[in-house]
């Protein structure tokens, strides 16, 4: 098979020769392509569609071995001894997942002298250090909606499982018990809350789509305005200031990527601005909570429910306090990786490999960092 | 205050002289109420919103004392020695409530020689024997509608908790646990599947209605089809052979009133007939389905998760099988029981009230038995 050289044409390339020269590293053909994924276990052979875990490896196994290629599939990838620090120095490809997440430090970065590209299986690359990527001409990109349906599904199922009080319920029906009043006295119906998001990008935006029929008041925050065609199809109101929208919401979604202007914004602080009682849904990065703060608001009771499936760090530690605190209803972080979400992000992945090795350009939404820029979104 | 006699014209009264006795009885002005709840105990304080309680009482109380009335009000309702049963003799109505049912039997109501009304805090008459009560004369009312929202939401958040997965990840959070692959293999995005309703009323429409953004292939199955235009808009299909329509789906939810056609509609032949891994959410009665059937099939697998908050008998016993079979995200009997619901229905009942006390129609919808005849749906 006739390979290209990787990752667009040597003629632009050359002008910026400085950030690119990851690139010249490329040999044509044989490329070493390391996956970093979940162990499935026991799991792994319960059902084919299973492509997110390492037994599955993204189910392109042949495709890659086929064309001479050598993929290397890990679960293994903290400290110095790990399989992925041991297969860095030779890498072309890095796959990895924010489920599992691989952290490709700078230090990393500079080992891995003949890396080119940095593939997300799935969304979300802040495992990454994008600015040690950049500057070392690396390519970042993940599989840009393959996560939306699914948050955004996953984010109204949270939105309800706190609104109507579900967990004391279900713990009563595994316990033996029968107490009603200990549900009803704190459930609600959604329609006719307030809900806000904070950032109304694509899995924001479907969010707001879902609620629509709950007849609920919509509102959100974000830099820039919707389209007013699709606020109006959307039915949400836009709110230019983040501390006045706070205190109008029975419910706050947080749907806004981890940056250095979100990290920690869910302070002590931010929180005291929301109302008493407020439910807070997070499955967008956990770092964008002061973690203690939730937990310490979860306990006096400002916040009267916290779901989500993102954490810091993740896998989060056996003592994170919010496995234990009240009213929350979190999970290991799953959302995007359903069995349909896998099969988009693999087949996203296998797309992107395929151009990479035709020196093909990817996608333009699936970008992060490229040609040592980071995109927007991350800057 | 000047009373009329209750419920209708006696003009109109004496040509059915033979089932109309009960409102022969009526004297007039002071009547006895009895009020069937479950007890708030510790909770009943925690919000003053709480009307659906013993405690909260509908917060109708002072309403009824300040015009005369008697009102007693218990949770006390099994036994011959029960408060409802000592309180049986005098009464001139009894309210109830689906969350905390008090039967009432044939027996109670040869015993309840004042009897006039019976209505039900909430939706559903199916611990009462309507038919003893339309031989007796008495009227039996719901506050119909007051449940839609609420039992709609509930089902739709079931859906979402049993295809994502949600509770192996929420199990793994409490226990410090974290295993990606006992959650994702399989967790499931509801876009795209097959979603059918047995039974498309008032809780199935708006159902249907919320459901339309989510990108299912929704379904059916009811006695009448949709006016063209409703079903355009719904955008679900009509099923007219209910075992035509069970293979097709991925989801199957419950909409359709407890009668004497759908007692153990759902046994082992007709789970059967659905397809292997189907999900089911019932939260229309626990008595439609065959309770071991029930948990059979969860336990060999041919259905891949059951949801409700209804049983049989409830409250369930400690040793109901639901409790325990696998894949099950069961609560005691709470969807139509949130805060809004309670001050929906609290509202409705003493709207009757108010109309019984002066001899004035409920609103038609809410009969389930009106001048000896069963609603049509309870036929």
């Amino acid at each position: 098979m006739a390979m290209k050289r990787a990752a667009g044409s040597s003629a632009i390339r050359s002008l910026f020769s400085s950030t690119f020269f990851r690139n010249l590293h490329v040999s044509g053909e044989k490329k070493k392509i390391v996956g970093v994924f979940y162990k499935g276990n026991e799991y792994a052979k319960l059902n084919p569609d299973f492509v997110g875990c390492v037994e599955g490896a993204l189910g392109i196994r042949q495709w890659l071995e086929s064309q001479g290629h050598q993929y290397i599939v890990t679960d293994d990838k903290e400290g110095p001894d790990s399989e992925l620090e041991r297969n860095l120095s030779d890498a072309h490809v890095i796959i990895s997942t924010p489920f599992h997440p691989a952290y490709v430090t700078a230090e990393r970065i500079k080992k891995a002298k003949n890396l080119e590209l940095l593939l997300t299986a799935g969304i979300g690359s802040d495992h990454i250090d994008l600015k040690a990527a950049a500057t070392a001409g690396i390519t970042v990109a993940e599989v840009t909606g393959s996560n939306v349906v699914s948050v955004a599904e996953d984010e109204l199922m949270r939105i309800l499982i706190l609104i109507r009080n579900f967990l004391p319920g279900y713990h009563q029906a595994v316990n033996g018990e029968w107490n009603v009043a200990g549900i009803a006295h704190r459930a609600y119906d959604l329609e006719g809350k307030t809900v806000g998001t904070v950032g109304a990008g694509r899995i924001g935006k479907l969010l707001l789509q879902r609620l629509k029929p709950f007849n609920c008041n919509l509102l959100y925050f974000d830099r820039i305005r919707m389209d007013p065609g699709l606020e109006k199809e959307i039915g949400a109101k836009f709110e230019e200031d983040l501390d006045a929208m706070l205190p109008k919401c029975d419910v706050i979604v947080i749907n806004t990527p981890l940056t250095e202007q979100t990290r920690g914004l869910f302070d002590k602080d931010k929180i005291s601005k929301c109302k008493k009682g407020v439910l807070i849904v997070n499955n967008a990065r956990g770092a964008i909570m002061d973690t203690q703060a939730v937990a310490d608001a979860c306990s006096n009771g400002h916040v009267a429910g916290y779901s989500g499936d993102v954490w810091f760090p993740q896998p989060a530690p056996k003592d994170h306090p919010w496995r234990y605190m009240p009213n929350h209803a979190m999970t290991p972080h799953v959302s995007g990786t359903t069995i349909d979400a896998q099969l988009r992000y693999a087949a996203g992945v296998k797309d992107m490999l395929d151009r990479h090795f035709r020196g093909e350009d990817f996608p333009e939404q699936n970008y992060i960092v490229k040609e040592g820029q980071l995109a927007s979104q991350y800057r």
